[in-house]
């Protein structure tokens, strides 16, 4: 399509404001990343490090921040350009208008076992051999990919999708627009386990997880059910692969949390956070909103609101810096010390 | 029911010592936790640091562990309450009074494949989609949820539970009164690799898997079988989700692993071990009895019976906690050292 | 079988110079680890670590390196033997004479849900409840167990075998004798979100993921599709359980990466990189051909070639070792420090 259509469909406000290259209004046949170009697409520059692209890159057309330089170079070489405050999401929505996911059809596969006490709204689509289980309510528009167990009681909202082999346990609410990724398991036993002279006795699970809306869990990631209340992940939260959310944690909106990131039981996470990959964090520990924990962090203590950590057990993240950068030189320094001391003790 | 049957019916031996709060025996409609508790509920007070919710608290009882003065307290509000030397493990039996998960009808889904050569004892529950392979033998009251993939000769022991999605390899030996939660992989491939000049050279894994008696193994956990032998997990071990335990590793009685740990090949676990949330272990170490390594900690070395390791590598807890403390003043004592250092060459 | 028989099938060119222990040229009924040996077994002796096993142990016939030492002592001993200068290797040529992992029959499950337009190769094993979408391509010999589920449009090439419960996402190209795991998903959508003031704002993931020929990837593991262009891992890598990897990595030839590996997205990976447990690399780093990354290393600058690195943000690991025995002894070298500063101050 045109270069200022495709523009209209994904910003219409910024198509008001196109303003040059469109002389050509060049065809866009889709879109490519910066570092890897293709004629006739388009792509985007977010900031400096990437503008030296724009004297040869062989696309067509540029998403550009508001930066009249790096305009005016596009401009130079005959580029057709939009501006935008946040480029990235501008160009995500270009993606979005020649690639959408895969999706089954609004129907029900035949080998699909579903309970007859299931509730499932329009336009819902049930592919092969997915198992839903007894008193199940599905939103219009769910979509449950082939494979996927559904215990029972489980309700789920409008527009979610669930990824092939993945298991929703017992009384899970899941919100609307929400992603469950291939294998991820929702919903299951928190492990709890009582200590007795006679070694460990199984405490049962008797809460529920609550997924709120626009909430997405990566492939094979785990968020387990509490003995007692609710297990909860707040609206727009995105977790990555191979995540451990354990039994009883509060997690708030809008977090991301990166792959083989482990929350222990209770942990209570504030809005906006975010866990960089591999971190850990021990049982009833508070993260305040907006906190960073870097990757591989170990968080054994509460972390403030907006506080960055880092290292484990976990620190500000400029001590660690300035600590790990003393850690490097720990040789030559003990050898000081030594040499040091030596000195003293024989004067 | 009332409280005094609620307890004669989890502990008959306490039932007989109820002394307070009987003129009322309230009714307990359930249990709840004490931070977030019920009116009309029970819920429990394991030590000193609780005590302070009896003075408020809205449950009608509690369990209390052998201390006069919570006791005291309690009567003087009016609460039930029973004695037991094990509040924890008591309030868990309480909730299995009020809660049982979800289990499947003792009857086979006509949807599930199996082998004319398996053999299924009495009681058996196999839900939807389940495949069964040749020669496999399940247990009385073995419960199979749906889309459970057995590969063939393996065994089952009486009323083990297979959560859904979860796969189990040819030859495993699964015991009794166990639980494998969704999506975990018993009894695959261990990771073995010769290397060659030509790359890397599969070595096949002719041995198989052992969970002995009362095994746990969490959702998307995965225990490999070695090359030669067995990896064995003797009973009453629970392991949490998301944990990997490699071929030909030898894991002992009433162990606790948390969340991502990992064994690498061949590792000797003792009994009563505890692996918090993403310990790592490398090949061929060996843990002694009642032996703990801290959340994250890395194991290099052999641990004693009794030792606690944190740290990578890990080393003495004690000795850990002290050098980290130092760790987070190395900057300052980069400046001391370089400071004395000077005033001493100048000298 | 005869051990003449034996080694002129896994090594005909080794078979022409037996030299020793063929006067008896024992039975051979399968093979044994020398740490757990068996009587009428082969066994292996890789070097000079496990020799003393020779001279009381109880197998029948070992694989030798060429040590003229160690073979006249199993001369002695009255054993036959072979040797080798990959002893390991031919040791797993001998088990896989004895043993080979189940493979299902050649023949689709009348239960298995394959859509019209998928083609098969000669001699396809497709097994129960696997579901099969539109323009799937697999190459002859393709062993696909049962509860798989593979997306539209994905191509698998000859004897490629995909163990059960594990998902294959749209688009996926997977070489031809590779393995996948049970419960592994390959070619999901990446972790992509833009931050917005409104929140996480989701990038489509339009791209696919590569697997080259003989390319395995563990239980459980996660290879994720990126927005753009693909995730590729080359020939001959190996991959083990719970192991991420995100969109955008690049990730060259016989590679091996241990259990719970994480690389977040557009890593690249040379050729012939080690990376052990549990190591997490960030963003956009590169890793050179042949480099190492040691276990639970957490990798934040390039690393080069043949590097070794260690530690958190990860170092030489030469330094590595050095800076962690000195931070062993931080408590004592903290007091010194102090002690040398009150007598210099006091001076």
């Amino acid at each position: 399509m045109k270069f200022s259509e495709l523009v209209n469909r994904i910003d219409p406000a910024a198509a008001t404001n196109l303003t040059a290259g469109l002389e050509h209004d060049p065809d866009i046949l889709g879109v490519s990343a910066i570092e890897e170009p293709l004629p006739q697409t388009l792509s985007y520059i977010e900031g400096a490090k990437f503008a030296h692209h724009i004297a040869s890159t062989p696309v067509s057309a540029l998403i550009l921040p508001n930066d009249p330089d790096l305009q005016s170079q596009a401009t130079d070489r005959g580029l057709a350009w939009v501006v935008s405050s946040l480029p990235r999401k501008l160009f995500a929505q270009a993606i979005a208008e020649f690639y959408q996911p895969f999706r089954l059809d609004a129907e029900i596969h035949p080998t699909a076992v579903i309970h007859p006490s299931a509730q499932l709204g329009d336009k819902v689509a049930i592919g092969a051999n997915v198992v839903i289980q007894a008193d199940v309510v599905l939103g219009d528009g769910v979509c449950v990919h082939p494979n996927v167990v559904i215990y029972p009681q489980v309700r789920i909202g409008e527009g979610t999708t669930l990824h092939a082999n993945c298991t929703i346990h017992e009384r899970t609410v899941i919100g609307s627009g929400c992603v469950i990724h291939s294998g991820a398991v929702i919903g299951a036993e928190g492990f709890g386990f009582v200590p007795t002279p006679e070694g460990w006795f199984k405490m049962q699970q008797s809460g529920y997880v609550i997924l709120e809306d626009q909430v997405e869990i990566g492939c094979n990631s785990t968020v387990d059910r509490p003995a007692l209340g609710t297990t909860v992940i707040r609206r727009n939260t995105k977790i990555d692969n191979l995540v451990h959310i354990a039994h009883g944690c509060q997690v708030g909106e809008n977090c991301i949390m990166a792959g083989q990131v482990g929350l222990a039981g209770a942990v209570k996470v504030g809005n906006q956070v975010i866990l960089a990959g591999q971190v850990g964090i021990v049982d009833h520990i508070e993260i305040g909103d907006g906190a960073i924990a870097s990757a591989k962090a170990g968080v054994h203590h509460n972390v403030k609101a907006g506080e960055i950590v880092t290292g484990v057990p976990a620190i500000s993240h400029k001590l660690f810096i300035k600590a790990t950068a003393v850690f490097n030189r720990l040789p030559e320094m003990y050898q000081t010390l030594r040499r040091l001391q030596k000195q003293i003790e024989s004067d």
